[in-house]
This record gives structure tokens, sequence and C-alpha cells, in this order.
């Protein structure tokens, strides 16, 4: 259906976005995820409508109830009138892999709320672990008024997902089984997170969890000035839900009075920008060495043995030739 | 001491590449690694000298005894005469991490053997989790005379190592204690076996796991013609290295009569050229968006907020002038 938009269908698109229309932008979001043209047009015109949302981003191993609490936080969110978007990553599940039945039959209360959206994204064209997409359809959400927008991803040890930079805050979901401090460490969960929720704190160990939890982060360096905390919450109880929220207000105030913020935004904008001009090139080699022509005679040489690969490129992309043979319109 | 090599001394060091010195293998590795401009004539050079070695990767989770097997397929291909390349790819160790002491001391064994020549890496400028040099490095000693190559990594869950796009035979080594063949099928480990070693066959639950990684391997679609093979082994006691051996020999022998051998590595030396190319371009852009002018304006407006990233990166690359601003001199 996208193909057949015009300029103004777009426009219309992007009008309606920018009044909080859910049907606009869960069409706006496809078109990034198809790679449409207007694409360029949709950014430059949403760019001044962006910046009010805090994004919060949830991760931790499958099970720990990260479903639970942004279900208990979207609560907590709509009392106060805030629309609030959702989006959780996970390259097995259409929507939340870890999630209960019963999460889902909750969550559907908020299904039904024109002020909540939810979009579930597979990990298809990952860039370090998170789809490349991400950022601007936060951005989309952003600019159709949500004040508050929950990435959920799961943590599960030597994965780079780098979730950390792509939201404001980071907070890290454990169980009293997900495992001790050292597998919380070797899983990269440690340096991420700004706020470390101890779910499920009902069970046996939750107590000491948080403790070894807490010692082992007192001995690291703060980042950015800020020391991570360390909660207990029952999310299923509702317990904890409130206190995750004052923290997450606590750390909203501290990056803004500090200018943290608008630094931690500073560079995840230059990273996307860096990141997307990357992908634009490679596009374009892409094209261009499949072609008829120099660099794909080049290819062909290289494939049979003729030409050495490594000499082959380096001489390539020292002759000032490559950018010419590339830049194919 | 590299950076004051003369076009001369480089001509020394190809020449006596060629003659399998190991100290010129030695300086040339690490002119590649240095990413020395060099490199573009050597491996013009070398070129018409490559294509003989064997490349076998073998990988598998921690003290799954890669490396005793190592030492055991070492010790028969010098019995045999053939100069031995290894190269241990750990992000973790200096040489082999999982390694114990009594390996390494055996080791050492080849190490006072001239015609076995190991290098170690670790994972610094990684692109899919294997280090960008490693195929450069592995045609260096193959044009250096080595016969045979092994490459060993360390293979465990959700990585993603392509260890199986560098060499000619992949062989992975488990053991009955490192999981069930559901965790195999996890790490990744199932896709890209040729040859599956259930080692340290002495310990309990071995032919069993063998069983279970037979049977899911028959329901698999055998891979370009070849049914991956499984066998144990205790490599400790050199029991199942000659075994091993045989395998990878009808491998190779099953690779050549097939034209599979070919295939496989114009499509290695068409990822190479293209990855190389891609790297250079990111250098390009690196450089230039740092210097003073437009692409770094830009990039300050998207920091500050002022263009949306995603509209900046897109019209640079549709403006026509990405590609001179990239390549500046």
């Amino acid at each position: 259906m996208n193909q057949h938009l015009s300029v103004n269908d777009v426009r219309h698109l992007i009008r309606g976005l920018l009044k909080g229309d859910r049907r606009c932008l869960a069409r706006l979001i496809s078109l990034v995820e198809d790679v449409s043209p207007y694409i360029r047009t949709v950014f430059r015109d949403i760019a001044a409508s962006t910046g009010e949302a805090y994004c919060i981003g949830i991760t931790g191993p499958p099970g720990s109830g990260k479903s639970t609490l942004i279900n208990g936080l979207t609560a907590l969110c709509r009392i106060r009138g805030l629309s609030v978007g959702i989006i959780s990553v996970d390259p097995t599940s259409p929507f939340s892999g870890g999630a209960l039945l019963g999460d889902r039959i909750r969550m559907e209360a908020h299904f039904l709320d024109s002020e909540v959206f939810m979009r579930s994204m597979g990990d298809r064209g990952c860039v370090g672990g998170l789809p490349q997409v991400i950022s601007p359809v936060m951005r989309l959400m952003d600019a159709s008024g949500k004040k508050v927008i929950l990435l959920e991803t799961v943590g599960v040890g030597q994965s780079d997902l780098r979730i950390q930079d792509v939201v404001d805050t980071t907070v890290v979901v454990v169980t009293p089984e997900s495992g001790d401090v050292v597998q919380t460490m070797k899983a990269g969960l440690m340096e991420i997170g700004d706020i470390f929720v101890v779910n499920k704190a009902d069970r046996p160990g939750a107590l000491q969890h948080a403790a070894e939890l807490k010692a082992s982060l007192d001995i690291t360096i703060s980042r950015d000035g800020w020391s991570p905390r360390v909660m207990t919450a029952i999310a299923e109880e509702g317990n904890g839900i409130e206190e995750l929220d004052k923290i997450l207000t606590e750390r909203r105030e501290f990056l803004q009075s500090t200018s943290e913020l608008d630094k931690k935004r500073g560079e995840r904008r230059k990273k996307e920008f860096i990141r997307t001009i990357q992908a634009e090139m490679n596009k374009k080699l892409s094209n261009a060495i499949f072609q008829k022509g120099f660099l794909a005679e080049t290819l062909q040489s290289v494939e049979s043995g003729d030409t050495d690969p490594l000499f082959g490129a380096l001489a390539l992309c020292a002759s000032n030739t490559l950018f010419s043979l590339i830049d194919v319109k």
C-alpha cells in the first residue's frame, strides 16, 4: 500500500502524527521499516516536534518480569494522563517472548487505550544487536506526543545489545533465580544499568542478591555522576512500581540539571547520523559492484583468484576512482 | 620499527616469506596488523603463491579440548613433513584461554619446531566476531609454505563468529559436559560444523551425546553435498586424532572432487574484497567528518538537534556531494 503514497498522503500522515493520531503513527513506522523514499521528508518535518519524551530502556533475562514492570509503569503514567509508547525487541517472539498469558491479558487493558501505543520488532537489520530503525521509531512516537517511551529488550549473556545507546535511562531487571552478580556482570548488564530492579523479591535470596549488586556497584566509579540504584520489587503484585517510578523521575531530574541529557542525546544523534551514512554508502557499493563495469570486473578477478582480495580492494580505494565507480545513478 | 621500512626492506621480507623464513612471516603479519601502507604491495606479490594450504577451523566451548586436538593434529602433520600454521583467536587470553598448563607445555615442543608457526590474536577490530586480518594472515602463512593452517576460536552461545566463512572445513568440538544437543544448536554450532568431535569420550554420556548429534544432523539437509560427520575422541590420550585426520582428508578430497573448494574460496575472496572496501570507505568518512567543512557542520547541527540525524544523513547521501565531501585527500 505504501508504494502508492503520494507526497500529499505523506503530508497528511505527518499532520496526523503531530496531532497524536495513532493510525498515522502506525503508518509512518511502517514507512521507516520499509525504507520508504519519503522518510527524509518525514524526519525533516517532525524534527522540531521531538525531544519531549523520556526514553527508558528495560532489559534483563527472559522471565525476569520486564513486561509486568512495563505494564505497571504504563498504568502509573496513564493515571497521570501521560501518553505512552512501548517498543518490544525480541528476536524470538511476535510480541513479548517472556510474557505469560496473564501479562498479555493485563496488557490488553492498555491495548484498548488509545493513549498507549505498542509495537514489537524483530531483530532484522540489526547493527550491534538492535534494529537500526529503533531510534527513528522512537522519534516518531515522541513527535506524536508520547511523553514516556519504554523500550524492552532481552538481555542475556555476551550479546552486544546497545540499549543504553538509544535511551536516556536503562533499567536492568533480574530475579533471585537469574544467577548471581557474577553472571549479571558476565552478561554485561552491570555496566549499562542506571537502575537495577531485583524482581520477584518474595523468592529466597532476593535481599542478598540486591545487597551483592549494591556492594559491587559501590566499588564501581559512578558514570556521568549518577550512582546506579538498586531496588527490590514484586511487580506481579504491583509492589515496587511506584518506587521505580520515583527513581526514574530522580534520574531524569539529574540528567536535566547536569546537562547530561543534552550530551547523551547529542552523542546518540551523531552516532545515528554516521551509521546512516555508512549504511547508505554500503548500499551504493552493493548496487555498483554487481553492475557491469570495472568494479564488477575486479570482483570477478578476485573471485577467480587472479587478483588478491586485499590488494584489489586497497588498490581500488587508493586509486581516486572508487567513489566515481560507486556513485552510479 | 615498521615505520622505518623501505620498499627494499619489504621486498626482502616478501622474498624471505616465499622461501619459508619464519621471521619474515612474523614481520609481515605485524605489517598487516599495523595496517602498513606496504600491505598492498605485499598481497599483490604473494597472490600467485597462495591456495595450497588446507585451512581448518576448530571451534567449541572453552575447556572442550580444542588446543589438545590441535596439538595432536600438528604432531601428525609434522610426522608427514608438513609445515603447519596455527592461529588462535581468543578475546580473553594472550594465547589460548582454555589451555591448561599441560597443553601449553606440550605445545612448547612445537614452539621449538621451526616448521610450526603459531600466532594468537585478540578480537580487536572484529567484524562479525572475527578479526578482519584473519584471512590476510592465513594467506601469508599459506604463501610461506604452510600446508595446513589451523584456526582456533572459542564458540560459545549467541555470538556471531563466522569461522566457517574463512576456512575450508569447520570442526566443532564438544564434551559430554558441554550441554546437550539443544545447547549446541542454540550456540549456532550445528549449522557450521562439517565434523563434530565429542571429546573426553571417557566421561559419562559421551556416546549418547554423539548419537543425539548424529540423529539431529541426519534430519538436517546436508550442506554442499557433504554430510557432517560425528566422532568421539579422548584427545588427552591421543585417542581419535588419527580418525579426525582421516575425516579431514576425506572432506578435503570431497571439496576438491566437487569443485566446492573453488566455490567456497571464491566466495570467501569476494566477501573479503567487499568488506575491505567498506572498511576503507568508513575510514574516509571518519577522517572527513571531523575535519572542517560542510560534513563537520552538518554533524554539529545534528548533535545540537537542529538537524534530524536520519534526515541529515539521507539528504547528504542523496545530494551527489557525499563522495566529493568524503574523498578529501
